[in-house]
């Protein structure tokens, strides 16, 4: 089946995965760790140095310890596909899914357990709740860790941060490096710390099972198992049937994520019919991974194997397993990742937030140039001075109005008009005051009334034009001066 | 696991369902049908009458041919839970799923192929689709169907909808009343289409496995096998081990979907095997549903089980079949369910758009009252009559605006208020015009001029008041009459 082979990306995905953790929300069961399978009584590989293992490994490799796999960037393809078999293996019948994830540099990390910290604070978390917050399309446990403790073991380095080098100690390898190549093997830490194309994934299996398309168990447990444990733990570990987990990678550069549910000494498969199971399906390299009550597979956030732990609230049931590191197969991501904060990552590409624009989301849809001189642009467009109005800040207020966002009413009557930023009346000749509202006072006029009349005593003056002989001019208002009047009065009394 | 078990209801749960449909797009792949499992070799159950049913059963039975759990009303619970099992059946070792349905009038239903009249045009559609498209949180197949022509076999009634009726074939029926009462068992024709307390769900198995707590096999071969058939195809279909569903209820009431994965032969359980293993688990009664290539779960739209059927496209996988009708586990729905078509139905509670409120989203979330008697009630709110403002559309518009949304600019001058409605000038008595922009004429005064004045010859008159000694009332304009004025200069010179 492939509802885990992603065509076309969905605006809302990331709301999406916000959504399936609160609507389908529960309490995560814990498994009662009774189907342990460890490669080493306590805790990870053997001492011996990463010499040992290039001196006696086969003069075929050479000084090469590991094997690269050139990077390939596959476009237009699902994110994954997933496929699930059911198999006839020599103990019986095997459950299991194989993943194809397409653009692994692009959409295949490693997650530490809960999120980024989880191997400090030694976390020991369920696939499905690593899964569901970090929104991954299809997940798996990864890394080995210390059962008691929660201890992450071996090295991890997960997005690009290194979370933890193993000091040295020699176990099979998966890594991704910066320029996409895929690494499989073992490495020296120097390897491990090179920054020249550093890894930006890398995680600590046990047993490299295919090396260049031949099984390389064999050779693994001489690499790896210390002096102390030839005949012990680590032989076993390879000899049973169990449910297994297994990274690989074919000839066209897809990573092949494996994982078979079981249970130690009754179902599953041993380490021999893994590799010889993917080498069957043209894997080129793989590593194995944790195995046991840990193998889990989850699918968008649901789990979709059948864990061999029981479960603590009821052991008639079965429940996966807390566990450590695990590989999340997800859309891919962004550049930067939170799109400037100004937009969601969808299938790699930002979906911009409103009023943002660009790949990253970090230029402004309004280029200030458009707010012209008299706005700033900002994320809702141009914000415009006092007195400006329209979209790019190009109109002065409409008349009658002034001031922020053109929202002040004009007082001025008379005819006067308002400047559009202060609200400032201009007065036409003959008025004056803050409103207009005053007529020039007698002897004056003009503009701003500040010319003087020049009209004999007697003749009041216009106060727009000043003009005296405003009196033959049929009915009008005009301004004379209270002397002048007295003077009329008495004479008119005389006579 | 209990990923489907379902807490809290989230707002976007629907928009989730359809984001999953889209992030996640994929073409769903087919199976080469190749582990087909037929109870008969044509078509489905005996044509013998129900009447035979009911004399060939035990007498302790009397007349009543199947078995009906009272309805239960449980809150507060989530909608289901599941969980994983691997047992060691007599086969061999088993996967499987049980999951528990608290609420099933509320939260479970038989869902056609691909939707509704899926029946009708004979489709057969994946799990994963007919699922993901209802948002089903657990889903698997239920009723049986013809492999070459697609046709619903039995009787359906889907979310209170009659799909087709057996038309009195007598297979071991799951249905649910309308009064969430679960019944178990052989129906007459009669019983299907009653109508007084009628089925919202109903499905067609084949054999009842469990009644009252035990198992029921021997006597559902006296039912529903054709003489033709007693040591055919029934017999086989009963015995032979192989990937199994089933539906049950326990005593309080609660759904029991069960779904193991297996292949006819080989892997899986006989229905001896699943009988015992529901009755372990506290089943009370239980039906048997299509098995095989058939079984299937699928969980938030992703397949989580082995089916048993290898792919088309590639025979190293294996694909879920296309089938009929389906269980499907949702959130409770809501009443109405498209929420008046004002909302979103989350949790079996309407989440009401923008604008509207109640239980149903029927009704506005303004109440006409609140708009008062100068607006009206829309989804957008208070709608205010020219000349109103404010959410409840309490205020006329602020002074010097006026018309719809005061959207309009008053050109009163001169003091002159402006009608809120029309815009019309009030103008302040010694003004008149459109605009108040206008004195009052010579010899007249008071609003709207109406007045005239009644001075001596000589005074003039006040506009605004009419009064005639302004004269003495120091600098004023003053409105004086032309003859007035002519007499005046006459005495002045005649001095």
């Amino acid at each position: 089946m492939a509802a885990d082979s992603v065509k076309c990306a969905c605006f809302w995905s990331l709301l999406l995965i916000l959504c399936l953790r609160v609507s389908l929300a529960k309490k995560y069961r814990s498994s009662l760790d009774d189907d342990l399978l460890l490669p080493y009584a306590n805790g990870h590989g053997p001492a011996h140095s990463h010499r040992h293992v290039r001196v006696c490994q086969p003069i075929i490799y050479g000084n090469t310890t590991h094997e690269s796999s050139p990077p390939r960037h596959q476009t237009g393809q699902p994110v994954a596909e997933s496929n699930v078999f059911v198999t006839n293996a020599p103990s019986g019948w095997v459950y299991g899914r194989l993943t194809v994830v397409h653009d692994p540099l692009q959409t295949l990390s490693v997650l530490e357990p809960g999120g980024p910290d989880g191997c400090k604070n030694n976390r020991r978390v369920s696939v499905e709740e690593t899964a569901k917050a970090a929104g991954c399309l299809y997940a798996q446990n990864a890394g080995f860790f210390n059962t008691k403790s929660g201890q992450c073991l071996g090295n991890v380095v997960s997005n690009g941060r290194l979370v933890q080098d193993s000091g040295g100690v020699q176990n099979a390898q998966f890594g991704i490096r910066r320029d996409g190549s895929l690494i499989f093997g073992y490495l020296s830490q120097e390897d491990v710390l090179d920054q020249s194309n550093p890894f930006v994934q890398l995680v600590s299996g046990v047993i490299w099972l295919l090396r260049e398309g031949e099984i390389y168990i064999t050779q693994s447990l001489e690499a790896e198992c210390g002096k102390s444990q030839e005949t012990g733990n680590l032989s076993y570990f390879v000899n049973v049937v169990s449910a297994r987990t297994a990274v690989g990678h074919d000839a066209d550069g897809n990573i092949i994520l494996f994982q078979i549910d079981g249970q130690t000494g009754n179902r599953g498969m041993n380490l021999w019919d893994v590799a010889t199971f993917l080498k069957e399906q043209g894997v080129v390299n793989a590593i194995n991974l944790d195995g046991g009550g840990s193998s889990t597979c989850v699918i968008n956030g649901s789990l979709a194997s059948y864990p061999s732990d029981h479960c603590t609230s009821d052991n008639r049931w079965r429940c996966g397993r807390d566990v450590s590191t695990i590989f999340c197969v997800h859309q891919k991501s962004c550049k930067p990742e939170n799109c400037s904060g100004h937009g969601e990552c969808v299938g790699g590409l930002c979906r911009c937030g409103r009023g943002w624009q660009g790949e990253a989301c970090d230029s402004l849809l309004c280029q200030p140039s458009q707010c012209g001189s008299h706005g700033v642009c900002t994320p809702n467009g141009c914000v415009c001075d006092a007195g400006w109005r329209g979209e790019n800040c190009s109109y002065e207020c409409v008349r009658g109005f002034y001031g922020d966002g053109c929202n002040h009413t004009c007082s001025c009557v008379n005819g006067g008009s308002c400047d559009p930023v202060h609200g400032r009346c201009a007065c036409p000749p003959g008025f004056h005051g803050d409103t207009c509202d005053q007529v020039c006072p007698l002897g004056f006029f003009g503009l701003s009334c500040a010319q003087e009349c020049h009209c004999d005593d007697l003749c009041p003056c216009d106060p727009q034009t000043g003009t005296c002989n405003a009196t033959l001019q049929g009915e009008t208002n005009y301004t004379i001066h209270r002397g002048q009047w007295q003077r009329l009065l008495s004479l008119s009394h005389s006579s």
